[in-house]
Order: C-alpha cells, then sequence, then structure tokens
C-alpha cells in the first residue's frame, strides 16, 4: 500500500479521489468527532479564508467552526456585493491576492470550473465549496461519513437520490463518490431534472443505476434516500419551476412503506420537500449530517495543510 | 438560599429572571470588568454563533468582543440576505443546523416570539439579542448594572423612560427588570408611543407608576433619565413617524432644572434626541453603557457556558 | 537621536511621519516577515476593529491577516448597509461606541478627513485605511516597503506614477512619501486626471517632479512604475471616465524599451491597465505588494499598541 498523500492537495472534485483516500478522509473524520466537541491547537496560528461569491450560511459557518475547533482562525467575505470583484477584479487576481493572507482557499462560485481555476494559479491549496451546479465535493465526503456512520457500511446498500438531478451540484458530486463503492443508485426526478448526462454516462461504467419518476413505487427497496431541494434559484425559465415544484414531497404516508432502518439525508436548506413531521422519526438524519460536516471539514483541513500525515 | 443556576440556560427574557438572579448577574458583571481589560482564557475553545437577521453594529459587536476577551471564538451573519433564509429556510431549521457549529447562540430577529422559538429548538442555550418590538434582555441587563455602578444602588431611585416606549423593545425589558427594585417610575411618551398596554399591566402591580407628556415638569425629580430613539424604521407609518420624531430633545437648556447627580443613559445609537452638547456635561452616562455591555454579556456567556458556578 | 513613539499614536496621513520614522517602520516591518510565516502570540488578547464603510476585499483581510497573525483578533464591519450608520448615527457616536469594543481601531471612509475626525473622538488609536480620495497612508508605507526590499534603496531612483493620479488615493499618500526620500518623480496623466494641486505643491518643494502624459517617451528611464486603475466610481461624470479609460495600458510591447531592473507596482485590483502577458515578466511586483502589506500592517500594530518599543 502507497502512502497517501493530502499535504498541499487542492480538493475541487470528488474525482480526484481514489476509494482507498475516500476511505481514509473517513477514517481520520472519526478521529475528529472527540477534537470537535472539545477543541484543539492543531492548527493554532493557521488562516482559513473563505472566498463566498454565492449566498451560505450552511457550509461557510461549517468550514468556519471546523477551523476554529482546530485552533486556527479565519478570514473572508459571505457575498460578492462588497468585494474587489464589484471593482471589476477577475477571480485568478483575487486568488493570487489572498494566497498572502491565508494558508488555505474555501471557494464558492456561481460558476462551473471556478475552482479549479482558482486552483490552478493559488500557492495555497484551495478547497471547492459549491461551484455552480458542477460540484460540491466537500459536501459529498460529509455524505458518504454519515452513511458509513449510520450504516455501518457503505457497500451494498441501495441508495436513492431524489428531486433536483441536474442543477444540484451536491447530487453530482454524491453520485461520483458512490460509484466507488458497491451499491445500487437509484435517481428519481421529474424527466426535465434528470441527473447530468455526463455524471449519467461516467457513473453507469462503475455501478448498477436506475432512473425512475416514480418514488412511491421504489421506496420499499431503500436503504438511504438523498432528499434535495429544487433549488429556484438555479432554474433558467421560473415556469419550469413552477412545475416541479413540489413534486416529490417526504411525509409519513411516503414513509410507511419504507424500511425500517432507511436513513433519509438531505443536503439542507430544505423548503417542503420533506414535511416537518418527519423530523422526529427514527428514519430522519439531516441535522446530523451538519454535525457530520464538521468533521469531515476538519479532516480535510488538518489533512491539507499537513498536520495529519 | 438556593443555589442559582445559570449554565445551559437559554436568556429569552428578562422576566425569566428573579431579583436575586439579577443581582448575581449584575455581581458577576462587576469581576469581568479588569478581565475585560486584559483578556482571559476562560472561554478558549467555545463558539459563539451571532445569528443577526436585523441590522445591528453595537449588539452584534458587543457579543464579539464578550466572546474574543473570554478567549472564545465567533462565526455567524449580520444581514440576512446572504443566508439560507434567502433559500426558504424557517428559523427552527437554521438553529437546529447552527447548534451544531457553535456552544451558544445570540440571536436578533425581527418578530416578537422568535428568540423563544429558537430556544425551543435548539440543543445549545439561545440568548435573545433583540426581538421585534418585544424585548431585549442583555440591554436591560447592562442598564440596571450601569444604573448600580453609577449610583451605587437601585432600590429608592426615581427613574424616567423618555421616547418611544412602544416600539422600543429596550425600554420593555426594562421597565420589567427596574419592576424588581423599589423604584418610582415615570413614563415620558407622546400618546401614540405609550408604553404597551401588557407591559403597564404587569410592572404596575409593583411599582408605582406614573404616565406624562410632559418631560420638562417632571425632570427636577428625577434620579435616572432613559432617553430612546423614535425608531423610524419600526412606524407602520410613516406620518405617525413625522408627527412625534424630535418631540424630546435633551439639551442643556432640559438640564438647568435637573438634579446635579442626574444620570442620562441611552441605549443607543442616537439620532438628535440628545444634543451634542450635552455629552460632555457630568450627566451623560451613555457611553459608558457601552463598555458597560461588554462586561454584562462577558458575565451571561461564561455563566450560561459553566465557566462560573 | 530621540527616540520614536508610536505606541498609542493615531496612523491618519502618511504626511505625519518625518523620514526616520518611516525608515523606523519599513524597519519592523522586515523583522515581520518570519512572524507572518510563522505566526506570534505578540497581540494575544488585543482586537482590531475594521470599520470599513466602503467596499475593500483585499485591505479588510490584510488588516485582519496582519492581526491574526500576531495573535490578537478582529471584529467590525464590511459594508455600511447593516449597521447603525443606517439608523442615523455619525461617525463621532460610532467610534465613541467601537472604542468600548477594541484595543485598535482601523477606518475606511468614503469622505475625506473622516479618519482625523474618528481619531479626534477615539479613545484608542484609529488607522486610517483609506479615507475618500485623500490619503491611504498604510498603502504607501507597503509601497515604500516593497519599493526598498526590492531595489535594497528608495534614494537615487526614478520613479513614475501612472494613471489616475487625481481621484486615487494610494498615489497621493505614496507622492508625500517619497518626497522624504531624493527620488525623481515622474507623473503621468490624462490632463483631466492629473495630481492634486495641492499635493504637487507640497512635494515640489522637497523633490524634482515632472508632468506628463507621454509614457511611452519616459518609459525607458525609469526605475519604478506604479501603476493605478482608473477609478470608475470616483468619477463624478461618467462620460468623462468613457474618454480616459484604456489610455495607459502597460503590456510587453511598453515593457520593450524599459530598464531590465525595472519594477513594476500597482495597489490593486487591476482591471486592464496592467496586461496579464505582464504577470510573468520579472519585473511584475504587484502580487509580493500583497504580501508586503501583511507584514508593514503588523509592524504597524505591533508598533502602536506598544507591543514594540
Amino acid at each position: 500500500m502507497h502512502t497517501l498523500q493530502f499535504q498541499g492537495r487542492d480538493i475541487t472534485s470528488i474525482e480526484d479521489f481514489t476509494r482507498e483516500e475516500i476511505n481514509y478522509i473517513l477514517k481520520i473524520s472519526k478521529t475528529m468527532e472527540p477534537i470537535a466537541k472539545k477543541g484543539s491547537d492543531m492548527l493554532k496560528g493557521k488562516i482559513l479564508a473563505n472566498l463566498f461569491f454565492e449566498p451560505s450560511t450552511r457550509t461557510r459557518l461549517s468550514f468556519e467552526a471546523a477551523m476554529l475547533k482546530l485552533g486556527g482562525s479565519t478570514i473572508g467575505f459571505g457575498d460578492v456585493e462588497n468585494t474587489s470583484v464589484k471593482k471589476g477584479e477577475n477571480l485568478a487576481d483575487t486568488v493570487r491576492t489572498v494566497e498572502n493572507y491565508a494558508d488555505i482557499i474555501a471557494l464558492r462560485h456561481p460558476l462551473e470550473g471556478a475552482a479549479k481555476l482558482a486552483a490552478e494559479f493559488s500557492k495555497v491549496p484551495v478547497i471547492n465549496a459549491g461551484s455552480g451546479s458542477e460540484e460540491h465535493p466537500t459536501q459529498a465526503l460529509l455524505d458518504l461519513y454519515t452513511i458509513e456512520k449510520e450504516k455501518k457500511k457503505i457497500d451494498g446498500l441501495k441508495i436513492a437520490l431524489v428531486g433536483d438531478l441536474r442543477y444540484g451540484r451536491t447530487v453530482h458530486s454524491l453520485a461520483y463518490g458512490l460509484s466507488q463503492y458497491n451499491i445500487e443508485l437509484t435517481l428519481i426526478s421529474p424527466d426535465s431534472l434528470r441527473m447530468r448526462r455526463e455524471v449519467l454516462r461516467k457513473i453507469q461504467t462503475k455501478i448498477p443505476v436506475t432512473e425512475t419518476q416514480n418514488l412511491e413505487k421504489i421506496i420499499p427497496q431503500i436503504d438511504v434516500l438523498y432528499v434535495t431541494r429544487i433549488q429556484k434559484e438555479r432554474f433558467p425559465d421560473q415556469a419550469e419551476y413552477a412545475k416541479v415544484k413540489g413534486v416529490y414531497r417526504i411525509d409519513l404516508e411516503t414513509l410507511s412503506n419504507a424500511k425500517k432502518d432507511l436513513i433519509i439525508l438531505h443536503p439542507l436548506p430544505r423548503v417542503d420537500e420533506i414535511a416537518a413531521e418527519v423530523d422526529s422519526t427514527p428514519q430522519a438524519r439531516y441535522f446530523q449530517q451538519v454535525w457530520n460536516g464538521i468533521v469531515v471539514r476538519m479532516a480535510l483541513l488538518a489533512l491539507v495543510l499537513g498536520s495529519i500525515k
């Protein structure tokens, strides 16, 4: 077994990782659980720059909390309104500026390819915190961590992704990640929101994939149901949005035919695709995912900054 | 005397505190004065999440400074524009997310009841940093601390609240707090901005309360004059605002009939309800209040997070 | 030689410094280079308040990074939208509030004179982080530091400032700073953007100054070329902006006649006044300036807060 190398590495796509590497990240994430509770000085003196060119509460605060819990500190911005970008600066220049301030950059950007471009120009490692409709690798890793933590395995599971599989970046990254494991994947969406063809083509070479519009029929066989919000802000045409909005809504009735040990995940925020009545069922795991996001991001920060070898 | 219990407690309303508890908070606040000057590691590793759904400089920075001076750190947001709320997330979900990132939450929200709702859903303690026109308990505590620090007592004082007693949340919380002491309260406001009936009814059972529109006549008897801004942004009808704007303005002439040891407080920001010429009088105490806000919030954070028993 | 005194001092204008003082700041900045790389606890427990009433990525993050690298922490705001200023608060009151939260204030403000006004009211030191079109002293200091670091001297150099010399605050501060040294200064700008008369008058009493519109002709003699963005947002008349936009653009052809050891500086952000092809030439030093900004600001913070005597 060769040594895994994370120090100084960019994390722009889940596709960059082998199964062995993903497993290693999940293993290190687990060791972060107690550290997340009591804090640490592992990254004392290190600075994370959060460059969020798109609105986010969850991911930005998660990265910040992860860095703080490791003893580091954070700088950055949460919207583009009050930045040099408004003065006409391009992303490459922003990155070549911020690399002087920080030891690592987390970047969220509305354009696909933004994280890769930033990584190309940056001397410090860049973590993709969401790029357009394309990728959200740290979300995929926390999803995988949640599945393994809750089901004690990933191999052998029947996993369904439901909702917006076209514009939702989390499902693209997750599908790539899952395709490293021996799972059966079901993709449930309205026709206009089917999984992007280029993602589908790649994952189909590795795992069995079924596409359907019928959630009800498929749910009795599923072990992990991954629900996504249909994101109004990503639709070029709002009439299209109106048509598919609310087409899948998980409530107690939906769950009546589900396995007892089904787990329901959601990258959050949710609007109404999961009814509030589901929150208190044993199947609901979407708020636990939030905690898992901290430990996974702690692992990534510690690995990339070289404090874990 | 039973033991006072603060660890893990939500602070959503000043009404939740007994007089004994308020006195204890003021006592701990006093012990924070030297710590506020030289810093401390009392809350090292702890994270405060500031969730400010409404504009604020003062309160947000005050909570941040308080946390930093205790060695902790802070995350959060200062406006709602760049948050998941824009994507349609409800407050309960925001709280169940953020409780994973932080050890304690300070919440400012435009809706009454928001802090109580958040506290209900949150596993970590919630401090109300201002909810609608309803309550602002940490401001009331720092007001009480200022009065006791400056006058060496609260009991026996003649205290007047002047300005907007209807929409101003600070005066509601302060009135509740003052009603725990043996004071005489005068409420001075235009008719349209009289103290809310439900507050008045409660405090009248405990202390003598006089309502008047005449500041001039009452001022010679007053020990503590608490001035508030008439808040344009809280008026449903701007014509109403125009009518009462500037009706009470404290200047040197106003003070010519006041007691020599009168103290003037104001929750700030002020616009023109206190003339700049008053700033250099010995009566002015409103900038000292800002400092007192730090030590009181330090006390609350340390108490609720259990580092002071 | 008398002792230089920085502790507790406001830094509102580069004009406040003697040549001896500037040299001392540059010397201390140099000692900050290793500390900027590995971090320090020099300012542990100290708080910097960044009050940015105007958009900025670079300067705000630079101050934050500088403070964090010295072990201190930061609070503040990056735009005026979500502050008490929106409620009508004046700058003096904001400062008299924030001085209670922080040990030092960095202020950016759209109005000239804002930093001086703030310093007058503040009990804690105020650093001008850019005031209107007037001054940007910390930028001038980092420019001087960059020149000395790259050329091993400042005296004897031929230095040209090109672009917007009227609205650009950085060139005003830099011109004052350079006038303390024995240099020859060339000012290159369109007629409508010539250096402000009051600046010109002052520096002409100290150093030889030439004004020209012809960059091409002058470039072979120049040692340091300081390029500035023509700032759309500062033009009262956008038709004026359209006329001068892009009039000076540095590309490989411009450089073909330049000295081999010319260095090109730019306060950033740039738009298109320096072509991307220049970035990889040995002359380009504008991204190194960003790093230098950190060490210079670390020096200033440490000096003003008295941790270096």
